[in-house]
């Protein structure tokens, strides 16, 4: 197998399915989509398959990466669960194989994208690298030593789901106070909600652009207004990036990376976030003044960080066999 | 340098400095010791020289590794910072080099410890594990893939200083709500005395023990006292295992082991500690039902760890020079 062959990620977003073909410096060179059959596992497969048959043109063999927002086991050959899809302990590596009639590389989609920002992103060149995946919770992977650390199970790297307040708000996963409910544009709705609902007159533009209905406030109106200036929406995000700040320090404090990178959508989008989140972390990391900060970066790579992350572990591993 | 050769490993204590000369299989086969001085860096570094000359009896030339609790850097050469003694950002490594005319390893002491159990004790063949040391506070390590991480900057496995509660108890570390404020010795002493100070009946006998002086409640007496079956020690136990069962998550969640060992003097006691722990971990844990849970072992090295995991990486570093 040629390296400098281009290889193919897929990333299932819980909309739409991506594919592309990637070549080796990580530049995207084609891409087309198809809306995710997200409760379908067998239809959801064979869109998979569609779009990379489609990319190859009937008979490319390059390497094809698969991610997927979920836990993949330690091999990576099944899903054990995947929390937009329906997938539960499925061997969805296998069975892809098997319908494509070539390896896959299967694995989740923040490691995808923290290694893609490794290998060409803002964490290039960086040996322990930490990397958020800020969207409606938190997505986490570790690179340690030029490897992404996946841990004993295959699901190291959920930092969206560290306590940070105990007794908190309930969170998906049916925890309470895990740091997604503090750090994420889930939260920052729930939040912007709350606001709607005390009708508050501080909040008077966010209820207005919610015509007064909390279920209409989302993450990213709360981050529009904020960075439209909105004194209420911008107190939200300063509110968020310091709980976003306090769990970077947790991170540092137990894995010393070199550098946290931050991407997802919230975590790309121009607001004052990373920057009260650098601050808060600078403040609360413990032991400062005797150790060095590592650098909080944005993410460079933007929505196709798991793409290009898929498709370049896919490359490596058919390297390495 | 023949690896099968007995190693020094020295660990330097807050009271005292232990050395000893440990074999390949990790067995102790002689021990000395000597008080530390602890606030004379020069007098410290002259107790270790002349321990480890003791040991090799004028001219052994084995590999001799040094623990301490601290912050090396990245090569290992300094301290940046040790809490008991008054190493802040020196060259220790050069120094006792200088002094010994031979290489000398310089290991931060949990590192060592749980290096020692990764060996030669709970952790044997286990590829990914977290190691608790519970004493007057927590001190951690992380063994991946048969290599300590050790962070960038050398300083990975600040586990005691998570943030958990936040705008909770005061740390010594300038920051309030780390976890070894409530899952420790000084936790449970603090606790501990606070209900001495507020002559609560239940607290009858702890109020005996200590002949109603809060000063006089340590972590260890009230670890006695529980294991004696005082029902309010009792409670103080309980309550911390909570507070380190989800700490031990929150570690679970990021890195994903394969196995947690808890070891240090409170970590070792026969309590109910790690029952208690290990309960709450398995009903905090985030996902619980769809992966795997890490084991919680109790260390089996006891006090020695230390010295035994600084004499064999000491080993594994002659080796690989």
């Amino acid at each position: 197998m040629q390296t400098s062959e281009p290889s193919i990620g897929v990333d299932i977003g819980g909309t739409k399915i991506l594919a592309a073909l990637v070549d080796a410096s990580g530049a995207v060179t084609s891409q087309i989509h198809r809306p995710t059959p997200a409760r379908d596992v067998a239809a959801t497969e064979r869109a998979i398959v569609g779009l990379v048959r489609e990319l190859g043109d009937g008979d490319l063999r390059c390497p094809v990466g698969v991610g997927a927002a979920g836990w993949m086991n330690r091999d990576s050959s099944r899903v054990l669960f995947s929390p937009h899809l329906s997938w539960r302990d499925e061997p969805v590596r296998d069975r892809l194989e098997g319908q494509l009639g070539q390896p896959v590389t299967l694995v989740n989609d923040a490691d995808a994208a923290g290694w893609a920002e490794y290998r060409f992103g803002a964490a290039r060149g960086v040996n322990d690298v930490v990397c958020l995946t800020l969207g409606t919770g938190i997505g986490g992977s570790i690179i340690l030593g030029g490897e992404v650390h996946r841990g004993n199970s295959g699901i190291a790297g959920e930092f969206g789901h560290q306590v940070i307040v105990p007794g908190g708000h309930r969170c998906v996963c049916g925890n309470r106070g895990c740091w997604e409910q503090y750090a994420s544009g889930n939260a920052l709705g729930r939040d912007g909600a709350e606001l709607v609902r005390s009708k508050s007159p501080i909040a008077h533009n966010l209820r207005e652009a919610c015509n007064d209905d909390p279920e209409a406030v989302t993450g990213a109106l709360v981050t529009e207004l904020a960075a439209n200036g909105d004194l209420a929406c911008r107190d939200l995000v300063e509110e968020m990036g310091q709980w976003l700040g306090l769990g970077i320090s947790n991170l540092v404090s137990v894995l010393d990376p070199g550098m946290v990178v931050i991407g997802g959508g919230l975590g790309s989008a121009q607001t004052e976030l990373l920057a009260v989140a650098e601050a808060h972390y600078r403040r609360t990391l413990s032991g400062r003044g005797y150790r060095p900060f590592a650098q909080v970066c944005r993410a460079q790579l933007g929505s196709l960080a798991g793409l290009i992350g898929a498709a370049d572990l896919a490359r490596a591993s058919a390297s390495a066999a």
